[in-house]
């Protein structure tokens, strides 16, 4: 199935919100660079996963007897979300060591979780055996429909900051980087996209350079959403476009959603700070660009909060 | 001097942000209201002191000598901010236990910062040292051009969200209650607006109830920012408009401080919550209403953060 974002914004524009653009003199300065922050956590279920997920079940039949996946939690309840308003029911494969937050937001939004082992393995049987039950699989981001839905976040950003020369976005599964790198080729091809990819999850990173998808993935990161292994069609995409991926420190992710907090006073979980923390951790390389950030999600739990709190002020 | 908001929005407008206005479904739901958050804690300097400020400034000779106020804060760093535009020192008066947070923007946006001890008589005669020395007094509240800058608050709220009935702003020395009922009276009169102010700094309150301003004020408040006793020309306005004050208490701030973070992604200081607060305290008076609540700073000690957390996970 071809990928078509402008198709996919038709489609889920009346269902989910235009988030706003955020910028900010002091992040600006602190960076070198002139920073617009698509603020994709004040989304519906506090993601952009609502996006795909809204896309995917738009594309099922009315008949539908149910929709599984597996998600460490922000496609889970995006999903959980998208489905209920189509009368659907959702199933969540989540692994045990999922954020307490994102698990309650499942539940809250009418899916019912299946836990399983945090691995990739473990996820992927869990979401086999619902499908076998006859339930539709809407995967968290090897599927053309939801690297669509993602897409969509890099158009409204275009439309809202035309003027910027770049974007960073984070990569765990990498639905939302393909789409945007697909979504930029197609609108706006002098602008370059860089994933932003923690060090201790680095298997897209390390995928590119050896040219095939790494298989030695363990990964360890407070960024819960971007533990994910690259996707197949995802890898491909970044590949066939030459998407070039930087990586960030852990101790650079908690630094960047402190920055977030104090200075752009928005409530963001690790993984959306990969972006601004790549980018600090790479500054010569964004000197004096207009660069475009998206905040991924806004999901997190308030104990995992502090302890990230007395981490950096210790 | 008269109070002219049209005026003041004139003459500041090019300085301030248009601040968003944010809802949210999880919220209004909670409330049993219709919710509309004026974000004034993205304003510049983190808070809507921002405006007043500016609008005191504008109205300056160009050879004064330099500025002087007191302030918990986020007058100061307004102040500090607004006077730099102008190319004049800033002299703050503050007290020893203000949040370090705050200090430190002072300093950072030029001001010259005076501690004293945390009362009101100490805060007051330190600022009449400064003004003996020559700097123009910007009090941060009791002061008709603060008042009408801070009025702006009101009439940009009204006009992003016309359809609203009520607006619940935080009172502390009164200098943007005041400026919102002027507003309010002036463009909406349809319009009622209700003051917000923490019980253990209730002199607002008990200054309308009783027919006169109370002097036994002993404010025991986490909310930092509503710790003044309220201005003479503020109490003057309240009363003449007849604006109503309704009190929440500590426990009920932590917990709408929460529910701001976690629903709408908000880092706001405890201040900010007192809106919510009353609010939520108060439902049956706001039920089913359309509520426009005042967000109005967010600059807060992470330390601070993580104790009202421990509190409320407790």
């Amino acid at each position: 199935m071809p990928i078509d974002p402008d198709l996919a914004l038709r489609r889920i524009a009346p269902a989910i919100r235009r988030t706003p653009v955020l910028q900010c003199t002091a992040l600006s300065a602190l960076a070198g660079a002139r920073l617009s922050f698509k603020a994709e956590h004040l989304q519906h279920t506090g993601s952009f996963k609502f996006r795909g997920a809204c896309h995917a079940v738009a594309e099922l039949p009315d008949d539908c007897p149910g929709v599984a996946t597996h998600s460490s939690g922000n496609h889970g309840a995006a999903l959980a979300a998208a489905a209920a308003a189509r009368g659907l029911t959702a199933h969540v494969v989540m692994p045990r060591n999922a954020v307490a937050a994102k698990a309650a937001a499942v539940r809250r939004l009418g899916g019912t979780i299946h836990f399983c082992e945090p691995t990739q393995t473990a996820r992927e049987h869990g979401l086999q055996a619902l499908v076998a039950a006859g339930y539709a699989p809407v995967p968290p981001y090897d599927d053309e429909r939801i690297i669509a839905g993602q897409a969509t976040v890099a158009m409204e950003l275009i439309a809202q900051q035309p003027e910027i020369d770049c974007i960073v976005a984070p990569i765990g599964g990498g639905g939302l980087l393909a789409g945007v790198t697909i979504a930029t080729a197609r609108y706006a091809s002098w602008i370059e996209v860089i994933g932003a990819e923690p060090s201790g999850a680095d298997d897209a990173a390390r995928s590119l350079a050896q040219g095939r998808r790494v298989d030695d993935h363990q990964p360890e990161t407070i960024a819960d959403g971007l533990r994910a292994l690259v996707g197949v069609r995802n890898l491909e995409i970044l590949a066939r476009h030459r998407t070039r991926i930087l990586t960030c420190s852990e101790s650079g992710i908690v630094t960047a959603m402190r920055l977030i907090w104090q200075h752009l006073k928005q409530v963001v979980e690790p993984s959306a700070a990969a972006g601004l923390a790549t980018l600090l951790e790479h500054r010569e390389y964004f000197a004096g660009r207009r660069v475009g950030i998206v905040l991924t999600g806004g999901n997190l739990d308030t104990e995992r909060l502090l302890e990230h709190l007395e981490v950096t002020h210790g």
